[in-house]
């Protein structure tokens, strides 16, 4: 089976035009087949501030009301996405930017929680494995935008993270799939303080015993048992680690690797 | 050879959903393979406002400065892009978004003219048929927004009726093309005041006779210049006529046929 990495950069890289273009330099130089989702960045909240519309919160939470999905759509599937593309068009890698309704790529449904109404917050049903299988043989890399929508003609604001796993995990029945989680740290971290003290390795059995010794960062854990999870669907590896050094990172040698033994 | 049908709207229906939402029922009932090209609306002006951006005008010609290529990129590519995609999936029409940057799709340079700095504008130089193609033969139907990009990373605003005009060209040599204008008007009409007055059709003949007798509204004589010029490149029939009557339209019972013989 070929190779297919599903690559997921968090907001925080979004937001600087300089580390953003290195990181897609060193994305465009993958050989392999490789699927990129990218998150938000501070650009939407700027520009929600901007135009005076107040982030709604319920109990703490932000909620997506219909101005927030608007501004997001425009920024995320907009301005942040099309800017990726023909960057990476300009680094001669052929890509092509999706929402989830494009090609239908991403099917989900509006989060249904008893008591709290998140808005309209998407959870995900289904991935399009035909038009992505049939874009990345014609070898156009695809860039995700955290929008999905309900085949009822409703965009969702969906979870880059969660976009990712699925992907990853309805892709591999056909590709051999490393999921990447590329953010701002060095990887999983003994240390939440040290940025040098990176776990290179973490199965199983290893997880049971830092989660016992509680020597894991409590933020850390809803993304290692989603990378568990996704282990446990299919995906191949999952590598946890610094945007920049994306080349070591899914060479193996940097970050966190993730796996089943 | 299958037909092809490349319909380009106006922005004024784009900022009527209703209106959109009828039109879009009647394109996406179209069985034939389908393209859509759609222009801003006032959207892009209204959202410039609120965030105080002023419109920049160089000898009464509107330029695209980099603070309005944002809106328009976040407007186009995004909000009116993925909603019209978002409203053709709930027709159970897959439909893909796309600007000129995704996939190569539109490759265009910034306009160069002497004197004048039309700012972040595009003049098209290709299409990526292929890629086109793939997509129609997967039964997807594309919408494309009026951006392109110039492979150096850059992105560009572009007419939507230029846009409409090479892809019914560049498509010409794979399909039976036939390429639709559909706005607000029923048709070309011989007398601008009166909306009944539709010339059903028009051949190169007919079309000088009409201008050497000023018989012609001077506004339509571009959009006809185009069509006669779209002709001679291998589109089989330009269409001109009301965007609510689509059906009628590509029937040939509406509206004004523009053809050769």
């Amino acid at each position: 089976m070929d190779k297919l990495f599903v690559i997921k950069i968090g907001g925080n890289i979004i937001d600087d035009k300089e580390r953003l273009s290195l990181f897609l330099k060193e994305f465009a130089a993958i050989e392999e087949k490789k699927i990129l989702v990218h998150g938000g960045g501070k650009l939407a909240t700027r520009l929600a501030e901007d135009l005076g519309i107040q982030q709604k919160l319920l109990d703490g939470r932000r909620i997506t009301d219909a101005e927030t999905l608007k501004i997001v759509t425009m920024v995320y599937a907009g301005y942040i996405n099309k800017n990726i593309i023909a960057t990476l068009q300009s680094f001669d890698c052929n890509s092509i930017g999706l929402s989830g309704a494009d090609g239908d790529s991403i099917l989900a449904h509006k989060r249904e929680h008893p008591g709290l109404d998140y808005g309209f917050v998407g959870d995900v049903d289904a991935i399009n494995a035909d038009l992505i299988y049939t874009l990345l043989n014609k070898n156009i890399s695809i860039v995700f935008a955290p929008i999905t929508h309900d085949q009822k003609g409703q965009l969702l604001n969906t979870n880059a993270d969660t976009i990712a796993q699925e992907i990853a995990k309805g892709m591999s029945n056909i590709f051999d799939v490393e999921l990447v989680y590329a953010f701002e740290k060095n990887g999983v971290l003994l240390n939440a303080d040290d940025d040098k003290s990176v776990i290179s390795k973490i199965n199983p059995e290893y997880y049971k015993e830092l989660k016992e010794k509680q020597r894991i960062f409590a933020g850390m854990i809803p993304k290692l048992d989603n990378a568990f999870s996704a282990l446990k669907n299919g995906v191949n590896k999952v590598l946890i680690g610094k945007a920049e050094n994306l080349k070591l990172l899914i060479q193996g040698s940097s970050g966190t690797a993730i796996v089943n033994d």
